[in-house]
């Protein structure tokens, strides 16, 4: 499939990161209006609540945009999606009848403010790149325990807090936390001096389950993907994860991308996870390809710099689906909600370049990489974060839009008020 | 403080769970009526929305009981609770003028169905019990290693799965999951066959939070208590937990007591942590007793037999209170939200029979434990698990009604629709 053209000219460039092809959904504001849902068409943003409004665009169970959140829409389920998504196909084609009455809606991208795209329900963060779970395997435990007994059988997860995730260009704070280092009598509290990112996919849920459901159903549940970076601050969680698993060193924040992409705009990119090394047991199992060529990158700008693009990977490079992480989020019959969040674990390829964390670049911080005008081994005040992703189609673009945050300093006494 | 005497005559027994004194908060319906916010009094339950729509119970910021759940009066902050607990005690004490209009909101507790009573935003679960931390350390790590060298500077938690928090009274289903012994070759998917209790106090916290707090101010954001079961599939556990923790073996179902009794109601019974084995960072020290004088129990009941009482043992035997546990949780900046969910992490105390899982009951397995008709090492399908909590007042008593759960077999096909 080549690229759809729109009477929006400016979609129609083939870096356009959003043409017809993709119609990412997002929340933006306006100086004149509350935040309200959207869809990115090349310059624009198409304002889906007052398409709503106007009735050109309309759903059997009654309004489900008139919420400043997509979750109503992803509860309706898929056959709702895709009549929405060729909706607004046919009403931004080249040669559509109705542009004159769409056209009041676009508003500049330039000129809004973009909001989280939905209410996060809960949040869960995998750990299931095989490259960094060697990585790291290797620094924390030495290469020969580098991946844990389990890692190949099954999607390693934890609970994260959805309470912290943000969207894109919110600025964050370095946190404060109890460290020991291993040459300390004792632990101290003080601000994180490892603060790191996570580069990861993150996958919406978009509707319900109660039981144990198969990778297939998993899928068909997934509504579509955001960048996501979870922050980390390495010295907390050193010191917290045994034997619970990382806590307070994962819930400064998560950022995500502003525009969620839904699926169906992917369905072109799917790629097979790698060969397994040993079998899963059936119910893990993919009966297709469930990952997606997504090019993805880092970019790290200091205070007044300049950028340095410091990772360059790719979403193929994984070794579990977010489908097969949702099967297996349901196995115990854990119920799953419209707004869940799946965070992909961080996506390493297998060269130094190829990254997705300042812990495995500068490994460890044993080896501090080079950055236009300095170094880096962890983040360092003020510094700003940037992930990008984009698949390539045969003439056209599908974006995300960047996932940014900057750190500020900590807070010289946390408990001032 | 003595008994408060109530025109409610049943909530005058000294052995009453629920005096003037108490004034639990949970969530009713009736066969006439959807469910409703209402409290506990004696042998009734007093419709709290009935006395908000017939204006007997006003707020300043509009109506807060409107819904079925706590968390509209929760948010609205401690004033507000303590005026609500002031007007209830005013209208239901003996001799109170507006008795006769009062009346006619009373429900028998016999004839109502009791609902979850609020909407848990999130789930934190702890394991800042000493005895349960030595027990399960020494049968998994070896007694040499049993405290991990973090365990007496924070409390240990790790984020649960909301989705998962059930009512008592509501039957859940033996899970299914990835298990592999030591002597097997690989893993394989079966239903779990040591799914166990985790006996604890859940807190419920009332406030929202954005940054760092202290432990008084975390305090002061705790809504009230309830009884919580924190099911766990051993098995599963065992197999996933490393290196990042509990994951599906405990997303199965927690189960929480029908009651939230608030924090003014258990003020009497406040009693201090421990003597501490080292001490902790200022941040985490407490400026008051901030646990409570609360027996517990566990009773087990086959299907048609008689209840065996397996456990008893106190709140008061925890390392940590979850003020800290709070507070804790808010170090790296974590927002905290009202209907947050705070597992205390299981009570067993220091003698055999005052352990609060049949884990540390059994010893893994290895010691089957008497019942009536019986032994068990873990539950057995169809048994029912019920935990239950008092206080004892000075003539009165204050209960959170019983935390009850029955353990259904696993399904045959967990995939079949």
């Amino acid at each position: 499939m080549g690229l759809l053209r729109s009477w929006v000219q400016s979609a129609n460039a083939p870096d356009c990161p959003f043409p017809l092809n993709n119609l990412p959904c997002g929340v933006f504001s306006t100086a004149e209006d509350e935040p309200r849902c959207g869809m990115a068409i090349g310059d624009f943003v198409l304002d889906l609540a007052g398409l709503e409004e106007a009735g050109l665009v309309t759903f059997d169970a009654g309004p489900l945009l008139d919420v400043p959140f997509w979750n109503d829409l992803m509860e309706a389920g898929p056959a709702v999606w895709a009549d929405l998504r060729a909706r607004i196909t046919e009403l931004l084609a080249e040669g559509a009848t109705e542009k004159a009455a769409v056209e009041p809606f676009l508003a500049p991208l330039s000129e809004v403010t973009l909001h989280m795209p939905f209410l996060v329900s809960e949040y869960t963060d995998f750990y299931a790149g095989r490259h960094h779970a060697t990585n790291v395997g290797t620094m924390f435990r030495g290469a020969e325990n580098a991946l844990p007994p389990n890692w190949l059988h099954i999607p390693i997860g934890y609970n994260g807090r959805a309470s912290s995730v943000i969207v894109s260009g919110t600025d964050l704070r370095r946190p404060w936390g109890q460290v020991k280092g291993p040459d300390h009598p004792a632990p101290s509290f003080q601000p994180s001096r490892r603060f790191d990112i996570e580069l990861e996919m993150g996958a919406v849920v978009g509707t319900s389950s109660t039981g144990p459901v198969t990778v297939a159903e998993a899928d068909a549940m997934i509504f579509g993907y955001v960048l996501l970076n979870d922050w980390s601050a390495r010295d907390i969680q050193a010191w917290e994860y045994q034997p619970l698993g990382p806590f307070q060193a994962k819930a400064t924040a998560t950022t995500i991308s502003p525009w969620i992409v839904m699926k169906s705009a992917l369905e072109p990119f799917r790629v097979p996870t790698p060969q397994r090394e040993v079998p899963l047991l059936p119910h893990l199992r993919e009966p297709g390809p469930m990952l997606y060529d997504i090019a993805l990158e880092v970019g790290i700008t200091p205070e007044g710099g300049t950028e340095t693009i410091i990772a360059r990977t790719n979403y193929r490079e994984m070794y579990y689906s977010a489908a097969q992480q949702l099967a297996h989020h349901t196995t115990s019959g854990c119920p799953m909600n419209t707004g869940d969040l799946l965070g992909s674990g961080t996506i390493s390829g297998p060269d130094k370049d190829s990254r997705g964390s300042l812990l495995e670049l500068s490994w460890g911080g044993k080896e501090p990489i080079a950055i236009t005008g300095g170094t880096r081994t962890f983040i360092e005040d003020n510094d700003t974060l940037t992930l990008r992703g984009h698949c390539a189609g045969d003439g056209f673009t599908i974006g995300f839009g960047a996932c940014v945050g900057k750190v500020l300093p900590a807070l010289a006494d946390p408990y001032a008020r």
